[in-house]
């Protein structure tokens, strides 16, 4: 029986306060309205941003709300308008779009969408302005358009990838963030060539990700910087050569790198946020050609500051976002580096919980435990 | 009679103190050691730097020294292992030089030779510390490696740009430092595609080249900024369609070219050294595929100064130095490039004065009067 056109009532799981365990919940999930479509999810994994904006520290709070981006699923049901997907399409969620039609859309370079770039604050679909969860009628908020951690979600069409059917979805999901942040940081924007050095900052999921793009592309050295040195065994295992704790020096990280590489390190990758990692990630590049790629959000006060002088030596900084990859357009392509074996996802996933103990993968990610969670709605 | 090997007694201007009207006087010019060459200089041009370094301020002050670094001549000799310039032939003696042997040289992306990058602080020849001008046996100091305000120079061969023999070099003397940074900057960095926007930050000789370098690339729209707006009326015949004087208005400059162009502009391209112009280029940038290149030299104390968002949002800056050409490799095709007549230089040279009164040069320089000043050796 199609459940096409009805309000689906569904499990789950809402975020009442900030700081507060989610609560699995029956909720009523409205059909999707024009140029949006019903998921069925599958899969989603826990993200740094789900914990950002469910502990909701320094930001708007916005409750109830079903959080959740990271996420693999099948099409339900498509709205008015919906040509490129249709029901049993197997999809991945996407946290910013690609309307295909505005000037960053049509740019080679951009894929921060006018339409559809993140946008954190928002808790309603654009469409109407509205939410289509509820209990009991009263509206639940969206988060980031994909409210992923409930077991059917509407979502706009914009913001949805269609991928090979054959790609396992408990893998893959986890392509739909933090992964492809990663990964195409290094491959899309630092562009390192074979046999160039690369420097990672903050070996955290992203950071590695952006490690698996450095020895994709046949990096020589990939130097992993963190304050952790218990990331550092861990770092191995994504092709990470060498080390640099930069509480075991007296003199700054950058002086470290620039000596260990002989001149600076070909390219960098900042996935910390911290704006010190930032500063430090540009001036730790080789003069004449080094590029350093920043992907971690700062705090609303940071300042970038350097001396003028290092951009004058031919060094470039630039920022990634999403890793410069236009979820409609490219994300296929990067499951399928995954399925032909270039691309290694399993080894993020170091664990998985049934979608009723959800509040686990908050825990283990609160403890800084592992990499990847990933949650399996059908349990 | 040859002059191979023979001291040659010619005129040269002597700057012998900081900011004093150069001296023209009879000097000894050895002859060329080993990977040197020996070049009668017949035009060459002011440029600030000459400027900046005869008056010395803020620097360690190097006297009695023969300036000059923009010219252009014919190899009267070489020295020992110089075998790809003979003498006749027709070059540019470049600031900077390129050994085509170091990291940097090797690299498709730099052209900061670690042999011979520029070094103001340098008055000898490297290959045996010594000076090879001298008057009455007193050494003289060299400048840049170049010192053209001299009838005939001793330059690396690294420093020697081989050129077209049909090119005047009473027009073509201007690539060798000023118009090639700017021309370049434009075309080998910022790169801007047929029909985008294009913003100059100064609009100096330096500035108009870079806008020289829009228009030969076919940018729909270039924005002149600068807060001397007798510079405007110049500037149009450089292609410059629109003009900002940052003192006509009481919002940031950034935000006047944001809602000038719905945005932000393609590229930047700042050519004064100004911080506040540098962060300024940087901020005007489109979010998506914005790029900013900064040319003008900052002082020492100046901090690049901006928020992170900016670079997140996919923005990029980055330096060009001479315009990012190797001396020997690339100059001689941007001399073709003004043979081809696809690039205009005439315009730039708005004086010539006789070698005797090179002091004019000075003055015009001073009081902000035209673009290029060629000098005549032989008058």
């Amino acid at each position: 029986m199609s459940t096409a056109g009805q309000v689906i009532r569904c499990r789950a799981a809402v975020a009442w306060e900030s700081g507060k365990p989610l609560s699995i919940e029956e909720v009523e999930v409205a059909p999707p309205q024009k140029d949006e479509v019903r998921i069925k999810i599958l899969f989603t994994s826990l993200c740094h941003t789900d914990v950002y904006f469910w502990d909701a520290k320094g930001q708007n709070p916005l409750f109830p709300r079903i959080l959740g981006h990271e996420a693999g699923g099948i099409v339900e049901s498509v709205g008015e308008g919906v040509t490129d997907l249709k029901p049993g399409d197997h999809v991945l969620p996407i946290f910013t779009g690609e309307c295909k039609e505005c000037p960053h859309c049509l740019s080679e370079e951009s894929n921060i969408c006018d339409l559809l770039r993140i946008n954190t604050d928002r808790g309603e679909m654009i469409n109407d302005g509205k939410s289509r969860f509820s209990i009991n009628g009263k509206p639940i908020y969206h988060f980031l358009g994909t409210s992923t951690f409930s077991e059917y979600t509407v979502v706009h069409v914009g913001q949805v990838a269609k991928i090979n059917p054959e790609a396992p979805l408990d893998k893959v999901c986890v392509l739909s963030c933090g992964m492809s942040t990663g990964f195409g940081a290094t491959v899309n924007v630092a562009k390192p060539k074979k046999g160039q050095s690369v420097a990672i900052f903050g070996l955290g999921a992203v950071g590695l990700a952006a490690a698996e793009g450095a020895r994709v592309s046949g990096a020589s050295r990939i130097i992993g910087v963190d304050l952790n040195p218990s990331r550092f065994d861990q770092a191995k295992k994504f092709g990470v050569t060498e080390f640099v704790n930069p509480k075991d020096y007296n003199k700054p990280v950058r002086e470290v790198i620039v000596e260990m590489t002989g001149g600076g390190v070909d390219r960098s990758v900042e996935c910390t946020g911290s704006i010190q990692a930032m500063i430090s990630a540009f001036e730790c590049v080789h003069d004449g050609w080094g590029v350093a790629v920043l992907v971690g959000v700062p705090n609303k006060d940071d300042a970038f500051k350097t001396h003028p002088v290092n951009l004058l030596n031919e060094k470039t900084v630039k920022g990634a976002f999403f890793g410069n990859y236009k979820p409609r357009s490219d994300i296929p392509a990067v499951v399928e580096k995954y399925m032909n074996k270039e691309l290694e996802l399993d080894k993020f996933i170091t664990h998985t919980v049934p979608f009723s103990e959800i509040n686990k993968a908050f825990e283990l990610m609160l403890a800084g435990e592992g990499l990847r969670c990933v949650i399996r709605m059908d349990e």
